[in-house]
């Protein structure tokens, strides 16, 4: 199939919509950034990549770090990861304490924000600098160098109250082995990575290539592994709209308040599409759009 | 794919496993079952049947029905049916009033027994006699007809107070337009429906023809639907599971109490697996077994 | 202390205000009732009745009539009726299902309606003819027959679906004895007992008198139960608003959305307002500032 | 009526249960404290103390501290301070989240652990030194100098995960103003206070004597905020037992987990029960059957 005459014919579509939805506002450098932006950018299992948009422009990748982080607790812990974190959608807000309440302080999934705490808490023990780790990881998957914005990692973690309640309150059960600031440090700056349509579009072709690494074919994770998590992106991975984006879409997603989403069709290929402005779920409004369209005009659904 | 022998083969090995977990209890017609039967089946896209084990023997199809009870709301009612039932995983219990009171009276999804409760209103006020209607989908589907099992209805009428509790629940919020005891009737009795793994695998096959009739080709529920139906069985068919199901199976799944789990890899199969004994979680523990081996040896799942 | 000149002047001063609130209207026959109406009447543990404006006026008594029910449960069952009813305040809507969820059918104190009805349920299981039990009761204590209002009793029933909810729910738990119906017929009958100011401020005198019998100084509960019954006035009796009441009134009170309010002043007298306009914690308004009043003047508050 | 045979008599029964209950043990500080203690104290609104067993020894007064702060924020600051905190019990566990999620960051009452952070977030905006200001106020309650245990405040600090959890909860709400470390050091070490029951019997005699100084008659609170304060203590001031405690005993209490229980009867006297050994609820398990055997002998209950 050629997919660059359809990602321009999306792009173009969505161009007189630019703008739709709301940006995010909780920190000044998410609420500062152009609305009027859209990328969109896909990279088949060989390694082809076609982009249209504003595919280049770097942004913030907010919760789509959560797929990294995960990938790389489920290399370093294996299934011991699970006795600290469920695998079942939420039906909750993503932030909410509620079922934290009710489930002793074992987050439902690891895309839920406790859930993301509680990998954090798991890579701290399993590596010894895990933001480098995981930094290098993320480097390594898109072929170029990628970095935290100190200025985001520093507003999340100064306005960060409920994500602080959510550890210490997982901390109160038990089921947070480190110190919370050190936990929390590790959460705010993966959330704050700046990276591109196309670069996300890289770094996460390895879910549609059996885990096997997009560029050097290594083990990034393991066949099995990388089902389940493209498995967990699709019933998990846009907050309390998963059932949504399996009805609409049909793919398994990430998506993040900076307004970027990613896509896996798995053993075919990965897709990232990105502009700012939200729903009122969190998820970006063009980006579902154009993620539908896909879908719709591809064929390509899992279902 | 050749897959007779593939399930004669995981029939095979299960049958050391015959017995495992707990048969339903709550009603005598189920209680009574013989632990020790396991049967599969699987109807490809071209109409072609395997089988191996207990696939012909009858069972209750209890939840499974909830499959059908949507695919008839879906056809008479449309979109429409959105406005009283959501989309979403529920995260709780699938007979819990607590969601239900957050969301005043609008079930998660129309798989939780309050979700199903909801969808047999919309029937009712639909079909002038919404149980002979839905008994004669059924039946045109697998190509022989089906019953209600009045004994099994019965029961389910006379200790179904969680059901009686959810039904009026919802009506006291408004969001159940006709009397109780009639909607309840209906639910009561598309419960009791007593099929064949066979039958099951034949009836379920609209759903991996892109909604087409297995039989006659006639449009059961059109291909975004087919393609919906999907979806909600991954994200909401297996009650609180479904993100178990999705990591391990990977495919859309719907179970019922009767032990009973139907599968549909999309554009390819549908298949039926039955055996009595439960896991903790409500689910067939050798029937989920029985999924997990074919998914693994054919390489069949959406991830 | 000379009460009639106390209870004329809150009268006087709150004629101006008559009308004030918003009327139940959940049923007709409460709908309808004149929203003018101001009522007082205050009986004297020895037996003096002072009344003022509309006290002779029959109302619908509703959620007063659990003070009676429960009163007689404690008669009829003693301590074992803890076994299924807590004693703790709910923190929770009047009518809702969440904490009986969470307590496994459990009601937490017997003023609440799922307690109500777990009372009815064990008033049916003690007296052959727990309606007339209930209304012989209600009669000998104001001493003059009391009688049902068959129009509300039937509108409650017919409309009553959150009652039908919890009693079901609380079924389903195994905490309901009875046939659903039979203990709803009972509840919905309770409710619609008709009674004015001046008998109720008579029929809950026994509980300033340590549980002895107004006219004929019988012992209708123990002193140590009249007791028990104003510590669950004082912490359940008014909605989600004990707290309130507490704090601005400081007796033990029972109200109803009838918009009668009964208060006890322990060792002293009882005390009955009516007035039909709720608060929006379903409290009557008037009644309430005609208590906060009398507690100001007369400086009895048990604090 | 003559109180210290009373209580020497309440001594010398529960003597032979000294031990029972179990100690807190999540400080150290805490779990060394000798299980065999128990004292009483009592001081009528003249000034009388009378005094029994260990009622000279000091404890952690622990969440008895909360009257206290509660007092000074409700002098300081008059009835804004409901704007940010509610005067219902709760229902639910003194630090649960669960109802603070549902009430958007506003505690229920003073008395839970999320109420007292929010009064101590109210203090301090008020006081330039809050923890001086308080000390000073307790100090001068019972007529001599009262210190934080610095160990215990210390300890409170390195193992409050929990209430971490509930300020930065509430701070995400907005519903507190201050630095949450600042708010929290004000609560950890309010919570520190070691008091004698003799100390603690004088320090709250105000509550029994309509809010004047129990030494030199000023006004610690006004006799409105005195009863408000009595009301809230019997509605709210025992964790999950404020109905338990109105019923067996039917006075306004205060509780800590140190064991000790403060109690009040409105224009008579206060008093003072301490022993380290809790019940399941956490309460004072011999503190609760003095105070029953108190009431019973004396008569003085408020119902």
């Amino acid at each position: 199939m050629e997919f660059q005459p359809i990602i321009d014919d999306i792009a173009a579509v969505l161009a007189a919509e630019r703008g739709a939805g709301r940006v995010a506002s909780y920190i000044p450098a998410l609420a500062r950034v152009d609305p009027a932006q859209f990328g969109i950018a896909l990279c088949t299992g060989d390694g082809r990549v076609c982009a249209a948009g504003d595919a280049d422009v770097p942004f913030s990748i907010q919760s789509i770090s959560k797929l990294f982080s995960l990938a790389l607790a489920m290399r370093h812990v294996g299934d011991a990861l699970w006795q600290r974190i469920g695998r079942e959608p939420s039906g909750n807000p993503f932030n909410s304490l509620v079922q934290l309440e009710w489930e002793q302080g074992v987050p439902r999934n690891p895309f839920i924000n406790a859930g993301a705490i509680a990998v954090a808490d798991r890579l701290v023990s399993a590596c010894p600098d895990a933001r480098a780790t995981l930094l290098a990881m993320v480097g390594s998957l898109c072929g170029e160098a990628v970095a935290f914005d100190e200025e985001v990692a520093a507003s999340e973690a100064a306005t960060g109250f409920r994500n602080i309640a959510l550890a210490n309150f997982m901390r109160s059960f038990g089921k947070i082995d480190n110190d919370v600031d050190t936990v929390l440090d590790l959460y705010f700056h993966q959330c704050s990575v700046a990276m591109s349509c196309v670069q996300l579009a890289r770094a996460t072709a390895f879910l549609c290539r059996d885990g096997a690494h997009p560029l050097d074919g290594s083990t990034v994770v393991t066949e099995r592994q990388a089902r389940r998590l493209n498995a967990l992106m699709l019933t998990c991975g846009t907050y309390d709209a998963a059932g949504e984006f399996a009805f609409r879409i049909g793919l398994p997603c990430k998506s993040g308040v900076g307004g970027g989403i990613v896509a896996v069709v798995p053993d075919r290929l990965s897709l990232c599409v990105w502009s700012p402005g939200l729903d009122q779920t969190g998820n970006s409004l063009l980006g579902m759009r154009a993620l539908e369209m896909f879908a719709a005009r591809t064929g390509l659904s899992v279902f």
